[in-house]
């Protein structure tokens, strides 16, 4: 790959995407000509820890960074596979050719480094308050979690009916 | 799903995206609010009939769509399952919500007939020579393909050194 | 499926089928024209949670419902897939066509809702006594498991040597 | 397995379930006390060659048996797998425990023999005649294929639309 | 299989190799004409419990099997599968032909008694101090472990960096 | 990886391996000091392309390489996956850390070269003679394929009743 824009890549999981994400994302492209958001765990959803499809994830990525004037931004699922020794090659695969990779994530920083990437540690931004445990504790217990999203998030929840599916997935369990 | 935009589905293989499938897309778009283009058989490469990744094929259809100027495309990669029956569930799953699929494969469908989709018939233009095989068969004999794509997509193959990798993989077998 | 017959759905793991699965069957027949049940988890055998194949449990409900005389069953072993957004899709396609499931939980309730299935609450009988895991237990610990299953059930166990199975299997670890 | 009982194992597609199968399941019930029947290939459905779900052909079997009174049989789907050395165990986990095999493939009897398992050659009944493939191409042809199977997959086979689902996977190819 | 040689199976995960693998493997070779030596779990790498890849596993036993003298093994990368009941055909597909297990894990011992197999039980050496577990702690705890493994395997982690990818790995999680 | 040894990679089927097989592994390694050999569609076995389980590969060559006293190779079964753009990550996690391969086959060759490793070509010896196709048609119709093999390799296949394998797959579709 010989092109002169330097793209760099981000997994998350985004359940849900959150202003934390929007900032991190925005530092990053301060950086970067373009960024790849990977959709992590895309298989997974309809759980308390993964309540949102894939789809759905991208559909909430896509609108908040339209709405807040966001560009250059490539969105991809990415499917979870549990061998490590092929998952930087799997990535690699799916995604636009990228040149760095933002993480915090031990594993993540070491799979990527041995193949040969540039690692760099990802912003952070409040991570106690914008996180996605703390937005789904708070639908599930009936408090305000919209503040700590972009208003496209909030509107897709509303649209999928995302609250109800969360307080169902409970039901009896806690 | 409640939402007032009408997102539709088209899928292709885009091997590579070339000026028919633009021309696809920009005549959808006047019917649609947003259309999720679905890059299809994401999991192959490296053979004659698929030689790019999704991540290649993800980038020259990004590029070629900001180059034109088209809006309101969500991109998304989808790998092949070989069980029909769950096809339509897990192409849903991974795209953003939509309400009609564009497709003149018999299959394609009668399985989101089946499941409930409105499903439209896909516009046409010059599929003879705006094709995929016939870009190929081009690049293999050394002849002009550059003027069946749109100019971004000649940038990522020759960035990618694609031209020689669909000789090298034909080498001796042809 | 335009049938007049009312078929419902029924899903459990069986390790093993006891008089409380019995008498759940015999209520839901009498509001249903067939009771198609899955046999779940088919793929696991030899673990304490699941002892049995899906073949062993196969067995051991055809025989009990011959012996109770209960007719207007299907039987489906049916395999977890763990991409929930394909769960109702998965299951659709290895079942005869049914109009609503019987559940208690909350996951499954939720997934076959969103898909436009009816569900019914499944009745109970005495759950804490007639409950896989309170036979198992008693088999470990070399206590009278038999009043709690059909008569045929204990015949397929004792047949496939299943106690055994299940001592040897904990040996060392309890 | 130590039960008396004599069960034997018959895997077919069912593509549909027609007269001949009946003729064959009947003549093995005469030498055994069981006959499991798996529902071969039951993953596949929606294509010329495989155009039902393992759950239509479930119901098509189960409606058949009954309607013909023909009882002491099992039925099981059986997902393939592409690696035959464990073909034999893959089978052996899902079915109630079987002593014979009856086959006339080449490669399932090789199999089952190595396993150790009884093959018995499968009785024919005028296969040209009898055969998914003629049924199927008399649908696709619009030529009686009702004469050819039980009243009872008639039945179903309207129940589910699988005249015209043949006919909508064919459009344009034939 | 009728050959005169007595080939006997043991499997374990090596993570890494060390001198009581060593001495269990001089001890059983006493009793058999060979070992073939399973490296299980061979999918995974790159966590705590599983650091070194199938590849330098193999490395590690191969280097030191020749270092100490030690013929007539063969080694073969065994991956799981979580399906008990077609384990002991996935593992005799793969593995030359043998006649005997050495194994002290219940289900092991289990299933292969099932299948037919010969269930000797492995010969134990200082369990609490030549064990994976404890090497690897002591990698990451920065003290001494070179003396628990052959000098091959020393070698081997030294050459491909693994004390510093156990480090790396845990980073932030201790 | 540090080392010092210069470790070659070469992969084939080897159904069955023969002397052709045995002269290129010679050949190869005058030039390396050890050779990995790949026992590739590991997966596959009872049918005529592919008649022999990996275990069975496996033997035939360790035994071979035993009794023509060819030393420092490693064997290692290597199951096919079907996306190129993780073959060569799928094929390094489970090999020992090499520095070349060897090979004419055009796929193989380009994925290795864009993952970084060296080319090379693989010795040729008299292909038409030496051939597993050529050696099953012989078993097939009865013709004397022993010269074209290593002894051990022909003692395996009498062990395995190997000839007989092939017979009775192709039974009736020859």
């Amino acid at each position: 790959m010989n092109s002169d824009e330097f793209n760099a890549l981000l997994i998350g999981r985004f359940q849900p995407f959150h202003n934390g994400h929007l900032e991190v994302i925005r530092t990053i492209l301060r950086d970067c000509d373009y960024l790849t958001i990977g959709i992590g765990s895309a298989q997974y959803s309809h759980t308390f820890e993964n309540p949102f499809t894939a789809g759905e994830r991208h559909l909430m990525i896509s609108r908040s960074l339209k709405e807040e004037g966001v560009q250059n931004c490539y969105l991809v699922p990415i499917v979870d596979i549990n061998r490590y020794s092929v998952w930087v090659a799997h990535v690699a695969s799916i995604v636009p050719p990228f040149k760095a990779i933002y993480s915090n994530n031990p594993l993540t920083k070491r799979l990527f480094s041995e193949a040969g990437y540039e690692v760099r540690a990802s912003p952070l931004f409040n991570i106690e308050l914008y996180s996605g445990t703390e937005i789904r504790n708070r639908m599930l217990a009936g408090k305000d979690w919209r503040l700590l999203v972009p208003k496209a998030v909030a509107t897709v929840i509303d649209e999928i009916g995302g609250e109800g599916r969360i307080k169902d997935l409970m039901k009896g369990l806690i």
